[in-house]
């Protein structure tokens, strides 16, 4: 997926919220915000939205000398997922379906993202979760990710965020756990999880996890480390959690079911559903295409 | 006022909105949205907002060759307060006070605005303004401008929108209109009035209307022609509509009274109040100084 025209604005404020976050500083947050409007200004809008996010968030480190902003609100959420746990999980096997009941979890988790700010609110994340257990996806190709996933050999699982990778482990338990890699980030971005983060979620005691070698807040394969990549090409079945992988992968070349909540009108467009939306989509192969520059007006 | 971290977003959205009612062409959209950044980069923060406002405003003619793209628009909106005209004007008349109810009706049509974005619906401009005949204002210097009036010798009234400047009509009509002068913009920017629009409004036949010479969305004296300002400065009563002429003229050096309704974040905190106050407001010269770059978090 390009960048829109309608990502720009949202850039901005994504720029501004992340130099508040890492400095109180007025000067630095002028120098970064000048910064990002030249980088704008020039980057290829063909580029994937998120490799503008990862410029941005390489300015306000350098600038603020800050390596990782977001580290105590990741380490936050963590904490509050990982409080949601021990009842999830009773939850979950509790239904008829405990599979489709940890995808739905799963799902919802994605709302812990700071991509679009850091205003969220933990008893919102609590609700969301909650309630996700009785709703249905507005996207369901849950069936067909079930019956993929039946005979699989291998399953690449990319994470999203800090907290939502806590509420992951529900799904992988769910799966055959041996064939089951999980894949973070390369280095710190937004709150983006990394290895530091899985092993506080406790998954690297459950799975295999690596690192993509890349901190762009999504996968970009000619970023991302050739023992990723390889991993990336040959895996049986690729879930990928979140919008930054969606429009990083949208035109990757192979099958991936997006587990994601729609929290963006461009994605929301791009995809086919409203923002808020929670959707399992299988994704082939330039199964659809984006050929406008915009949404519609 | 000057230019916050947080107006910056909101330039690139008036950016896009103005290049969309421009051209339908995505080249040229781009080409505008690039020129806006690296403009919005380079520019000095210590200028008032609507100076980047014209700005991007004169990119958007230059790119796209439209001398006023917000013409139908402004004829829209001008057709829609002359019908409104006839009812209010008799609601105003049967009113105690008729003078404050002119006032309301003037704050309600600041509402007319096109800086933050086009999606204005007629319907919602219609309950605004019928509506405010019963509503308080949030701050409140109704009193001290009717006794600045009484025995005043010369009042310059500065209008903002079209649409908006039919509404002052009723409030021009409880003034002494021999010695009111309107003030309209220099050229076309956004839905700012011009000659135009004031003859359309009927209100070159009702008082003297000039222009300020300059196509700032807003009254910045140093791009105003010097006729302007010296009856901006000599005038006995300065009445100013609208947050253009309120972010311009904070630090005008004489006392303005401003008539608005609050539509920004940034200007509510500026002004002291909540985004949606409808304010009558006596401003002294540095009678409050902005000391701060950008709201607090």
């Amino acid at each position: 997926m390009k960048i829109f025209l309608d990502c720009i604005p949202c850039f901005l404020m994504q720029a501004l919220d992340a130099c508040r976050i890492a400095t109180v500083d007025p000067v630095v947050h002028e120098r970064i915000i000048r910064r990002v409007l030249h980088g704008l200004g020039d980057i290829p809008f063909d580029d994937s939205p998120p490799q503008m996010g990862a410029i941005i968030h390489r300015i306000v480190r350098e600038e603020t000398g800050h390596p990782d902003p977001y580290h105590p609100v990741k380490a936050r959420f963590n904490r509050l997922a990982q409080g949601l746990l021990p009842i999830l999980r009773n939850k979950i096997e509790s239904c008829d379906d405990p599979f489709a009941a940890a995808v739905r979890v799963a799902v919802s988790g994605n709302i812990i993202d700071f991509a679009q700010g850091t205003g969220l609110d933990e008893s919102e994340v609590e609700t969301a979760i909650d309630d996700s257990l009785s709703q249905v996806f507005d996207i369901d190709h849950l069936a067909r990710l079930e019956a993929a996933l039946d005979g699989a050999s291998s399953i690449l699982y990319l994470g999203d965020n800090a907290g939502e990778i806590v509420l992951d482990r529900l799904l992988l338990q769910q799966l055959p756990k041996d064939i089951v890699t999980f894949v973070v980030r390369g280095a710190p971005v937004i709150n983006d999880a990394t290895i530091e983060d899985a092993e506080a979620a406790g998954l690297t005691e459950l799975v295999e996890v690596i690192d993509n070698g890349s901190d762009i807040p999504g996968t970009v394969l000619e970023e991302c480390s050739p023992a990723f990549v390889k991993r990336f090409q040959e895996a049986d079945i690729v879930i990928s959690k979140g919008q930054g992988n969606y429009e990083t992968l949208s035109d990757a070349g192979r099958e991936v079911f997006h587990l994601l909540k729609v929290k963006c009108p461009v994605i929301a467009r791009d995809i086919g559903c409203p923002v808020g939306s929670r959707v399992v989509l299988q994704k082939k192969p330039n199964s659809f295409r984006t050929t406008e520059r915009g949404p519609g007006r």
